[in-house]
């Protein structure tokens, strides 16, 4: 195993960052029992997920309560302390969401005695409260989180409330949740971070002694930088008064691209419950997120925090954001650290001679540790700066074995292909290999194509096809759409088993006689072999096809995917 | 003015953290002029942008010579000090898009004497040092990057080199780039947050001694936090030899999320050039992103980092940003920060009322500075979280001057559409006005459609419509695919002069039966009207359409987008 390898080599005491054995030794830790106040093991940190609440604000993210239970479930495997669910009051629908997560999530204990604390979000009035309480008190460990500002400009403007007046609502409002039976209360200062520190000690002090249990640091609009960040946190731990009976929470926003930074600061100051959200999305520029906040914590908590850990099973982060990504349709950019496309990708050529080397010259983190399937193909592209180096590797993976001045040969190839190419893939490299030895034809060629289609509810293709050697083949065929029975029509000719992975047509322009690019791909049915780790693998074939006709693009798109097909020897 | 208004405001001196006048400072402060190792104003921090190379490293990013021309001309209009054009070795076509940079965007002085240093990585070899020195030297102050790594594991794995070797070639190498007539030598430390420290001060003080007037630290893998990457600054500053004559310069990755908190943490201890990309777009989780560093900087530099400032004209962010993305094909997710599609909206009801109160609320930089030309409805979206005064405020902009028992009434029928739709869109608040006086009905409904098309390069179509009196109308059309002809034979019977600004077609699924959406948004021909600042804005509309028929989806979303059209009185 690489990581054991890399932390037993004798270079090991030279590395001022060694992160490695850091993850292997936050495996072990276990998760310390539930106190609100209080945490039995100084260095464990509460991890709070805001994905359902802070996340769900962001512009066009809103999800149905259904969505809503399957975040919270995956939640669960993903082991986070605190799920904060929803907002109560902001409609019927918020209320049911978390009144089902309350009713589900929240009860189901685990083996080892973790459930997650539910959390519901209220403003500090008694309706808000009242609501948000009837919502999660049915869970095991439910929790209150009614906020209130504290910055000059909030209180002026927004809330039009004297300092004075702002504290005496805090104090009642938390007063008035223990009322109601709630012994888990979180205070949130919104835009602490712009607040007079002074009112912070105060503020805390009081709800602390009303009966809050945790109290909340939130940089709403996104300022702060880590060190000041830092200085608030510790400030705070330092003057308010009553601050051992509770934990101090941090909520930071991405306004200036600070968020995962300022995150992990206020736990070097003693924050100890840290509010995220799965892939950072949320209001504006998003929230800290998750994926990052772990990581950097299980990546350098030993080495450079003191140890700090969390109890989150990191291998589900992948699932759990490709889960939120689908449902809050906030699509992640290529390079979102950890959990975007690209993220373990490595495409230039001194990055990947380096990686075929060692694999920790260019990588801090091992993709399986958030769920990936590691794979060279998962972390190596071939592009125009790939070297020699990496193409005679994918070779070899491939099952080529060539000469050296074959090698060379493609190589030189590569380059040009790689130049007009973005992105070379596997059946390109393929295809040059077989260039060296002669020149492949496509073996069917599209002649004619005549569809019908319309509101009858199928369509119907006529399609001439012509093979490497000349003759012609005609067929007809109906299917459900014109792409349908125009694939079923050449199926009919060709007669190949084929099973239609993906198909994905993308036009975006102004008119309707723009260029539509369709792209297929396929793999042959039952022509599977076994992988390094037992699994089954399917030799899968694409195509493009480009043209003001959506349905000839589509045809052209499958042809080339069959061609390939066809064209491949085991 | 909104800035002026805010810092004249009476609350300002209990701002602890009042951003608005470090963004009056900064402007009016000039660029120092260009001495390669020394900036003449202790508080100027160069920028040296690095998109070109580092960012088209990206998977799938790389770009041609021609494209990259464009960028480079654009980052001169946003004023980056240094230019990094590429990697001259890696094919000719970098070598030739490098030296297009070098003679064309090198040489062309600004009146203020400002022309942006034009640099080129090179390997510590001499060929690569050669072909680089070739592809910059006409610049009009050409510079050359020669880097080596410099961490244990790097050297050991990737280099195969010990540490005396590594300095012996570190020290020639540079001493070579000299004896060409280069006079403006950038080294770079490659790994070095992985480094040993005292090496690192060795290998410095080496190559500034031999003429290198700038040195890199690179945080190559993205590993260290904020507090220990400022800590390696402020040391290697405290004890290179002659490091006084050199530019401390940082680098930083960001897989852990920490690249621009690490980039202006590194200011503070003293580095005077940050390497950034345009959208943080880079190799796997991408660089320390431009406009992340820079507003950082503007927004905080007189208050917490002692007066640094930038020569970055902002004002061309958004434009730079947008350049990119479409070069590189590194589209960004809506949360990203600064320039992400959702960067200045604001969704939830809390944050919208806040807004409408004081922007400073939730705002503390503005839509302008990056170069928005602002409005509210770039700024604020409708969905379920929106509260009345939000709706208030959208609706008079639309032109509705509603009676408060008219808005309560729309305010319950918008809360209903928002638990279904993500977003509430200006024509769907116009129909919820419509629908408290009447139920509208579509003026065209589709009856029957039949389409041919294929090889012939043309296709023709045969439509039914009926109108809302039942009355039915047939025409006939060609075009240039289905759609086209399709669309054309819809206008024959309608007869309305229309422009279709989007029509976007999506599916990506297995199989070929799958359900297509096709989203149709179109303006009226000659509909348009005036805005506040004198723009021409013409009321648009869009449809939906989905089915396995990719051919009639569309026809009915441009029906539902037509009646619509139809429908709305100016």
């Amino acid at each position: 195993m690489r990581i054991q390898t890399f932390s037993s080599s004798s270079l090991q005491s030279s590395f001022p960052l060694n992160q490695i054995a850091s993850m292997n030794g936050s495996r072990s830790r276990s998760r310390p029992e539930y106190i609100p106040g209080h945490i039995p093991d100084p260095s464990y940190v509460r991890i709070l997920d805001t994905t359902l609440r802070d996340g769900e604000q962001a512009p066009g993210a809103a999800m149905t309560a259904e969505q809503k239970l399957r975040i919270a479930r995956q939640l669960v495997k993903l082991g986070v302390d605190v799920i904060e669910a929803g907002f109560p009051c902001a409609s019927q629908e918020d209320f049911n969401g978390v009144k089902m997560i309350a009713q589900e999530v929240g009860r189901k204990c685990e083996d080892d005695g973790y459930v997650p604390v539910i959390v519901a979000m209220c403003r500090c009035n008694e309706k808000d409260i009242r609501t948000a309480w009837e919502a999660v008190k049915e869970a095991k460990r439910p929790r209150l989180l009614p906020f209130i500002a504290t910055s000059p400009i909030h209180m002026e403007y927004k809330l039009r409330k004297t300092k004075e007046e702002v504290l005496q609502i805090a104090r009642t409002m938390v007063a008035f949740a223990r009322s109601l039976g709630c012994r888990d209360i979180e205070f949130g200062a919104e835009d602490a971070a712009r607040s007079d520190r002074e009112f912070l000690y105060q503020i805390f002090g009081d709800v602390i002694e009303a009966g809050a249990t945790t109290v909340v640091v939130a940089d709403t609009v996104g300022i702060t930088m880590p060190f000041e960040f830092g200085k608030l946190i510790a400030d705070i731990k330092a003057n308010t008064p009553g601050i051992e009976k509770a934990i101090i929470a941090v909520h930071c926003h991405n306004d200036l691209g600070h968020a995962t930074a300022n995150t992990i600061e206020a736990t070097r100051a003693g924050a100890r419950q840290l509010e995220v959200t799965v892939n950072g999305i949320g209001e504006r520029a998003g929230n800290a997120a998750l994926e990052e906040v772990v990581m950097a914590l299980r990546c350098r908590g030993d080495h450079v925090l003191g140890g700090l850990y969390t109890g989150i099973n990191t291998k589900h982060i992948l699932k759990t954001s490709k889960m939120v990504e689908e449902c809050s349709g906030m699509h992640l950019q290529p390079h979102k650290a950890i959990v975007g496309h690209n993220a373990f990708l490595h495409e230039s050529g001194i990055h990947q001679d380096g990686l075929l080397k060692h694999r920790g010259t260019y990588e801090i983190l091992s993709p399986e540790d958030i769920g990936y399937e590691r794979s060279n193909e998962a972390t190596m592209v071939l592009g125009k700066l790939s070297g020699r180096h990496a193409l005679k590797t994918r070779l070899k993976e491939l099952g080529y074995e060539l000469k050296e001045d074959e090698v060379e040969s493609v190589f030189q190839n590569f380059k040009a292909m790689a130049e007009k190419k973005k992105r070379v893939t596997d059946v390109d490299l393929k295809a040059l290999v077989s260039d060296q030895v002669c020149d492949v034809e496509p073996i069917w060629k599209l002649c004619g194509l005549e569809v019908t289609c319309g509101t009858m509810n199928f369509s119907s293709t006529t399609i001439e096809l012509v093979t490497i050697n000349g003759t012609t083949h005609v067929a007809c065929s109906v299917g459900k759409g014109p792409v349908d029975s125009a694939f079923k029509a050449v199926d009919l000719i060709v007669k190949e088993a084929v099973k239609v992975l993906e198909y994905s047509l993308n036009t975006i322009t102004e008119g309707t006689d723009a260029i539509a690019t369709v792209h297929v791909v396929i793999h042959k049915e039952n022509a599977h072999s076994y992988n390094s780790t037992g699994n089954i693998v399917y030799p899968t074939f694409s195509g493009i096809g480009k043209g003001v006709d959506v349905v000839v693009s589509s045809v052209e798109a499958y042809l080339t995917a069959l061609n390939k097909m066809l064209d491949f020897k085991e």
